[in-house]
């Protein structure tokens, strides 16, 4: 078996252990209707699919310093069950119609009864957070929930900044701008969190609980320093590949992101390089309400992007960031002992194919 | 000073502790101007004024059993958070317009904004809930989480049988769907976890921790009850004041419930009490949307409701609820022996007021 179908099965082995753990802990009978179908939003979104690569960073980075995956197991749950929460309440905040290749939550259930079923999943995540006393005791438990605290406060200041540009019609965005949103939006909840939780819980079965990693608090430093690159370059990858991705494997809608607005690299590189008149001519043509954008314009921009080296610029940034995220993860796991030297290459190929993925 | 200054001035006194530890604790200035919109309104709601209530009912349940008011401060904000991030949130499902006499949130910043804020602060409840450790430790620390939970999921459970009810034009609700429907969105939030909070942290100063309470789980069923029946009643009180409640003081829209089509009560008392003629009448009034209903269609409604004696049923049913709670109160009270006798005196009023308000 090569190393990509290796990974695959992996993260399928993976997934399925984590989706039992929510689709086992979320509620699913009751004898009121309603209720009943309060349970069954809860469940779509989780039930959808999704690779749950939240879910194996978590699992791998606790097995990776000589941890049980079964420790990590909840977290990487919560982990999953955030993703699906916060999922629920940005397509509306988004306006997304699709999600993993069906109607989002709120054009099945209209945007009020979606916001509910949010918050209660969203209450679900803590309360399964909970059981974690069960195996990792009350102090650890207490310290995951701050990592999700942290994370929380993270993905919700970066999803301000992106809707504030949107709804203030706001196009003076600077790269830096944009790296310090895709950090908080995408990295903390994509990387960094889940690579703490796991390191956290690598101790959980040592006599002592914690995890046998030299200079933790400095290692976990370095590991939100790698994490913010490694998510920096996903959330740019992801974005290329709303461009460029076979639609059938892909889930969304292509150009998706070109209907909606959404300020990329691809689109702050364009705008800087391009003359006035044309920056204008392509904010106009954005600034539309979706529903007015034509198919014409919106491969115009598209065309203008290709043409201009925009995908190309933002293929180049986010491989520094991959590299750069790939070194640090070679410094932290060389610079240890208890490292378990086969998963380390496992989690390596994850992380290259986080950045590499054609869908 | 009379029971109801005083009464008054004990409610002052604790929200300004209250709000003080709310207001300290949520962030204020950032560098990146986005997110300093995301803090103010994050502060929004909580610096709005509003009596604290559930807040206040935390303290007293504390001190009630020997327990000193500081330990229960911080569940006591995480009590107003937790009112102030869902009522962003109802807000736009409800589609009110105002807030404790301001505009309400999405009114003021977009429906998008608006959600992401709530979730914020949301984030934010949980991680002043995580400060409690010095004060309480870890294992008590996680019961308190456990009941904010349980909590969450009552409340989220509530308001999808009342949304549901409003978006699935049904009407035909009966008196015992609307009692659990208040029990889940109005008594746990209000009544029950305030006071089983209370009672938890009530042993904090102790040696051992552990509150002062004989046979603590058949009296934390007891409060359960108790809540449940004061929270009906509450709520009921809540609705009439709706009809009935002098403008300038109720800070809400006077009779907006009839123009939300909201299932009350009263509505559901007229509706069976009224010819089936009568009945459509009224069913295809409040089923048109809020902007095509006019003020001689909703004065007729409240008018019918006067006449069949709806609003003096809905009075008697919530007195009964309340002398419900008022005995269960006195027969919890009367069976411990660390029970403050001062306090209990204030708690009763405080008790009996929530049922006895005219705002």
């Amino acid at each position: 078996m090569n190393e990509y179908l290796k990974l695959q099965d992996l993260l399928r082995t993976n997934k399925m252990l984590i989706d039992d753990a929510i689709l086992n802990f979320l509620p699913t009978n009751t004898d009121t209707k309603e209720i009943q179908t309060l349970y069954e939003m809860m469940r779509d979104y989780p039930s959808r699919g999704g690779k749950g690569l939240r879910g194996s960073i978590c699992l791998l980075w606790c097995e990776l310093f000589g941890g049980n995956k079964d420790s990590a197991i909840v977290a990487a749950a919560g982990l999953e069950l955030f993703q699906n929460w916060i999922l629920i309440h940005d397509d509306i905040e988004d306006g997304s119609e699709m999600r993993r290749g069906l109607p989002a939550l709120h054009r099945k259930f209209g945007v009020e009864l979606a916001i509910n079923a949010g918050d209660a999943l969203h209450g679900k995540m803590w309360e399964l957070l909970l059981t974690n006393q069960k195996i990792a005791g009350a102090q650890l438990t207490l310290d995951l929930l701050s990592e999700f605290s942290k994370m929380l406060d993270e993905t919700t200041e970066g999803q301000q900044m992106e809707l504030s540009w949107n709804f203030g019609n706001d196009w003076n965005i600077k790269e830096k701008d944009y790296l310090l949103m895709v950090t908080k939006k995408a990295a903390w909840y994509t990387c960094i969190t889940p690579s703490k939780l796991g390191v956290l819980l690598s101790g959980t079965k040592n006599t002592n609980g914690r995890p046998q990693v030299l200079n933790l608090q400095s290692t976990m430093k370095k590991i939100e320093n790698f994490g913010a690159h490694l998510g920096i370059a996903f959330q740019i990858v992801d974005d290329v590949l709303n461009l460029t991705a076979d639609e059938s494997k892909y889930g969304k809608e292509i150009l998706g992101d070109l209907y909606e607005g959404k300020r990329t690299l691809m689109l702050i590189h364009l705008l800087e390089t391009v003359s006035e008149d044309r920056r204008r001519e392509i904010i106009e043509i954005l600034s539309k309400p979706r529903q007015c954008k034509t198919a014409d314009e919106i491969k115009f921009v598209f065309n203008l992007m290709n043409e201009s080296g925009s995908i190309e610029y933002a293929r180049e940034v986010a491989s520094t960031h991959s590299e750069l995220a790939m070194k640090l993860f070679d410094e932290i796991t060389s610079s240890q002992s208890s490292v378990n030297l086969q998963v380390r290459d496992q989690t390596r190929n994850l992380l290259e194919y986080l950045t590499s993925r054609d869908y």
